[in-house]
C-alpha cells in the first residue's frame, strides 16, 4: 500500500523544491492535508501568481513584477558605480551587508558554454548597451570566486576593456570570523599573497 | 533593500511547509523562479487539486479522493482485525513493516481536551458504529506512545469493554539496531519488566 493516487502525486510534487526528498516531502503532504488546509492554498495561489507576474527588471535584470524594479527607481543611488552579480541573492547579499550605494546587474546565471549558455544568456548585450549610455565610472564585477564565475568574470572584463572604465573584483581572503584550520589552501595562499600593511586602529 | 513585495510574499507562503525558516523559504522561492517555473506552477496545481479533493475514507477516515479507500475496498484483508491509528503517515508505517493483514481506523490525532480535541473530533463516534457492525475479533490500539497517544489507547479501551473484543497495543521495548546505552530510561524499565523467555532459533 502507498498513499491514494493524489496524495503521492502531491508528495512527488513537492521534490520540485530544492533539499526536498521522499520523506520530507511526505511530510509536508501530510502537514498541509492534516492540519493546514487553508495555509496551503495560499501557499498554491501565491505560487501561481508570482511565477506568472515576477519578471526581469527592463534595468538592471533583477527579479520584479514591475518593469522597473525599486533599486533602479530609486534616486539615492550612485549611477556611476555598477555591481555585476550571478544571482538576486547574491544582489540581497551584497545589500544585506551594506556599504554600496551603487547600481546592479544581475547575469541570472554565469557562462557555461557545456550547458550552452552563452553571452546573450546571461544579458550581456544588455549589459553593453547600459555601458553605452555612458557615465558609468566603475563596473565591480561581484560573480561567484568559483571556476565558472571567474570566467565569466574575465570575459566581462575583456568585453569592457575599452569602455574606459575601471574593473575590480571583490578582495579574496579569509573570512571573518573564521579558524585559519579549517580555511582552504586556495583561500589561504590567496590571502597570504595579498596580505597587507597592519594598522592597529 | 529587499526583493520585489510578491516576491517577497512567496518567500513567506514557503513558511507554511513544516521545517522551512527564512532561508529556506528564500532558496525554495529563488529556485522556482530562477530554474523551475513549470515544475513550480505544476506544485501550484496539485497542491490546489489535493487540498480540494482529498477528503477522508468513509469508512477507515483516511487520506483518499475516493469515497473509500483502496485498503478498506481490498477483498484480500482480515475484517476481524481492526488496528487504530493516529495518522495515515503511521498506518503507513505499519503497512510498510509488513505483517499486519486486518483493517485500519484512523483518528487523525489524539484526545487532547486543553486543545478542546474530544472523542468526535477523533471519529470514536464512526469506531463505535464501525463495531456495532459486527465480525471484529481483535482491536489494536497502535496510537503512538506518548503521553497523549496512551490516554487516547485508555479512553478508546474503555469505550470498547463492553463490545466482547480482545483488545491489544504495541508491544513496548528497545528498539532493533540500537545501543541500550542510547535508549532512554523509560523504555529500557518497560523492556525489563516486560523481558521474554531467551529463545536461540
Amino acid at each position: 500500500m502507498r498513499f491514494s493516487p493524489l496524495v503521492e502525486r502531491l508528495m512527488e510534487a513537492f521534490r520540485v523544491l530544492p533539499g526536498v526528498g521522499p520523506k520530507t516531502a511526505q511530510r509536508m503532504a501530510m502537514h498541509l492535508l492534516e492540519r493546514d488546509r487553508e495555509g496551503g492554498q495560499r501557499l498554491a495561489e501565491i505560487v501561481s501568481l508570482a511565477l506568472n507576474e515576477v519578471g526581469y527588471c527592463q534595468r538592471c535584470r533583477t527579479l520584479t513584477e514591475q518593469p522597473l524594479c525599486a533599486l533602479c527607481e530609486s534616486p539615492r543611488r550612485d549611477d556611476a558605480l555598477l555591481c555585476v552579480v550571478e544571482s538576486p541573492a547574491d544582489q540581497l547579499a551584497i545589500e544585506e551587508a551594506g556599504g554600496f550605494q551603487g547600481r546592479y546587474f544581475v547575469l541570472h546565471g554565469h557562462l557555461s558554454p557545456l550547458d550552452g549558455i552563452g553571452p546573450e544568456d546571461i544579458g550581456l548585450d544588455q549589459l553593453e548597451a547600459r555601458m553605452a549610455e555612458g557615465g558609468i565610472r566603475e563596473v565591480v564585477l561581484a560573480t561567484n570566486p568559483t571556476v565558472e564565475g571567474e570566467a565569466t568574470a574575465h570575459y566581462i572584463a575583456a568585453q569592457l576593456a575599452e569602455q574606459g572604465v575601471t574593473l575590480s573584483r571583490l578582495a579574496y581572503g579569509v573570512p571573518m570570523g573564521g579558524e585559519l584550520e579549517y580555511v582552504d589552501g586556495g583561500t589561504l595562499s590567496r590571502a597570504f599573497n595579498g596580505r597587507l600593511p597592519f594598522r592597529s586602529e
